[in-house]
């Protein structure tokens, strides 16, 4: 497949300016330039995978501090399609989002549909999850759903394995990946849409080493790293990066996809990534999971029942500002929905709060102050309890397919 | 038991200004006075059961147009339970809302668990519908939760007997709900509470009027009209609110209990009715269901998915401010918990915009112009889907109430 030589991507449209670059590490800090307005970076991007960031208004997002958010084109295409987003006049409009919009691809979501997809060279095809219909991506398909719904930034189709993997396999896959974001380029149409690469090659250096230089000779808006965060150690995951980053050309974002719990935003950045996305702040909300400073805290545990403290008493968001931790065990505990928009809203503050202080402290120099001050309060969830998170949640995906 | 002779209720904390009455029918104007602010009538209370007005923020209630809302003494009693309540310093600061809050005693739902309480002539034993375990409610010892709880007005415990009952039975149920009153009066210690009586007295005329002027007698700060909506007709509904306001005082409020579609706050007013309350604006809502001047739509119909237009171009509700129908048939359809909170601020702010119309033709002269008007337009539903909708609830709840 021939690169098309004069890209179709308006320079102008979408450019990344980097402001500082951290002595010790190789935090960074910059601003993307999109059509809907400024990304400060290190940014968290909220998700909206189905057009609405769970629970969420715009407004509610606006005043959290969000700069840009992402959606969905695998879910969204389904449900309500993209065809019927685009006589809305696009995602901003349809949804009521006027700020900036990535959107992801769908590979992922359709290479988790095991046994409901089949890959060839040319695409992949697969069972919607919603009513078992027969659907069909290939790059060309993807780039066409994503120019329907209008986002600012978008994303190619790749090729998603999952943990463990054989190199052989995770070679050819990335190899068809990089084909595949080559027809993606060209194919696209709106100059006004900034298409990133996506960086593969599983947990094999030398692979993505290769994936990182051949995606940098291509010269695309920015770069982002997949394939992260399905079930290896921190220490893997911190070694790919350590691989790939420094391979980038520095003057445009990296993007870490599918990671950002708070200590994974400090890790990310030390090793030179601009932007995360994960759904875990939203989705731990619903579940009673509140981020502080010094951890997570179960906001359904009895021993908040009486305290009329706030979650965070130094936390901007409506529901530090007006509501007890008693208030909110019992909203939870009677499960009214106020609860999980209260918890939810506090949580995407909480990331957003942090991803604002961390750009901070990369512009100012005290990046590393910063972060071993927040490691030496915060208690991360040890490696077991992730384990088991990510296993229960895979377990109810798989139920979820092999029912469609 | 004896009616203490100098009632605990401050009269200066609340009282009730008439402002006008209609000439060619019984409605009303008037402004309920509370320790918590004024409250215009005719009005429509959203209901809060739990302490949550379901799904929205107090902020959203002021910005509706909310100047009352209710909560519920039994929900509240068992969780977070009343001096958990106390202990936070009373409901509106539990849950952050500073206007007038109605407390109902909770009779109505204890009369409701069927099988699960047993009445006596001093109180009533039930079970809690959460994790079965056995409760007593004494007039005395209502009063005691709603002290604790801390309301602006607050309901007596009462008999509620279910649609159809023979009249000796409701006889009986009366004059013991009318001891009951007055030993609620009697166990008052706060004089900023301002306790309502109820007129019960089933679809008996004589047993209404009977229950009517008993309370009257007892001359306190406001009446309500209990038993009605229990599977009784419009027809029938209404000839008891015509045997029953004429007997009130004029110049205290007038509150029917459980009663409130669209259709019903105009049926009510003209028959002297100042106060409405019902789940039915929240139940519907998170149901699809989405009031309009000329009747309700049901959001998940396909015949949205690709409608612009908001559910109504000039209501001010944030949601029809910001979205389209299209939109919100989408997050319907997709199962977002934005959709249930959306449509739950608009059929919200519609009965309350609905009540400020009403109550600003009744001071103007024009309400039965603006009531013919309405019916001209408003398509409601018929008695057998009213029938249908009803049972189904009933029989969810008779489910919910087995399985304790």
């Amino acid at each position: 497949m021939a690169i098309s030589s004069t890209p179709p991507t308006d320079t102008t449209a979408f450019s990344f300016t980097l402001q500082a670059t951290d002595a010790r590490t190789g935090a960074r800090a910059g601003v993307a330039h999109t059509p809907h307005g400024d990304v400060p970076t290190p940014i968290y991007m909220p998700v909206g995978t189905q057009a609405t960031v769970k629970t969420l208004t715009p407004d509610e997002l606006t005043a959290a501090g969000a700069s840009i958010i992402l959606a969905n084109t695998y879910h969204l295409s389904l449900r309500p399609g993209a065809d019927r987003v685009a006589r809305f006049g696009g995602l901003h409009r349809f949804m009521g989002w006027n700020g900036p919009i990535l959107t992801d691809s769908g590979g992922f979501q359709v290479f988790s549909l095991g046994h409901l997809r089949k890959v060839d060279e040319d695409g992949v095809t697969f069972r919607s999850h919603v009513d078992g219909s027969p659907q069909r991506f290939t790059p060309e398909r993807v780039i066409q759903l994503e120019e329907e719904l209008g986002a600012d930034i978008i994303m190619p189709l790749d090729e998603c394995l999952p943990y463990g993997v054989d190199e052989r396999v995770a070679a050819v896959a990335l190899d068809r990946t990089q084909r595949w974001v080559e027809r993606c380029r060209a194919a696209q149409t709106r100059p006004d849409q900034a298409l990133f690469g996506i960086a593969q090659g599983g947990m094999y250096p030398a692979l993505r080493r290769r994936a990182t230089t051949m995606l940098a000779e291509l010269d695309l808006p920015g770069y982002a790293i997949g394939g992260l965060s399905i079930g290896e150690s921190k220490a893997e995951m911190h070694a790919m990066l350590e691989e790939v980053t420094p391979l980038l050309p520095a003057h445009k974002p990296r993007y870490l996809m599918g990671v950002g719990a708070p200590e994974d935003l400090f890790e990310g950045v030390a090793r030179g990534v601009d932007m995360f996305d994960v759904v875990l702040p939203t989705r731990l909300a619903r579940n009673g999971a509140l981020f502080t400073m010094d951890g997570r805290l179960n906001i359904r545990n009895s021993r908040f029942a009486d305290v009329e403290d706030p979650i965070m008493p130094d936390c901007a968001c409506y529901t530090c500002a007006r509501f007890s931790l008693g208030y909110l065990h019992h909203l939870f505990r009677v499960e009214e929905l106020l609860g999980y928009r209260l918890a939810t809203l506090h949580n995407v503050t909480f990331m957003l709060t942090l991803a604002g202080t961390i750009r901070r402290a990369v512009l100012d120099g005290s990046f590393v102050d910063l972060y071993e001050r927040f490691l030496a309060g915060y208690r991360a969830p040890n490696a077991t309890v992730r384990e088991e998170q990510r296993r229960r949640w895979l377990e109810a995906q798989a139920r979820k397919a092999a029912s469609v």
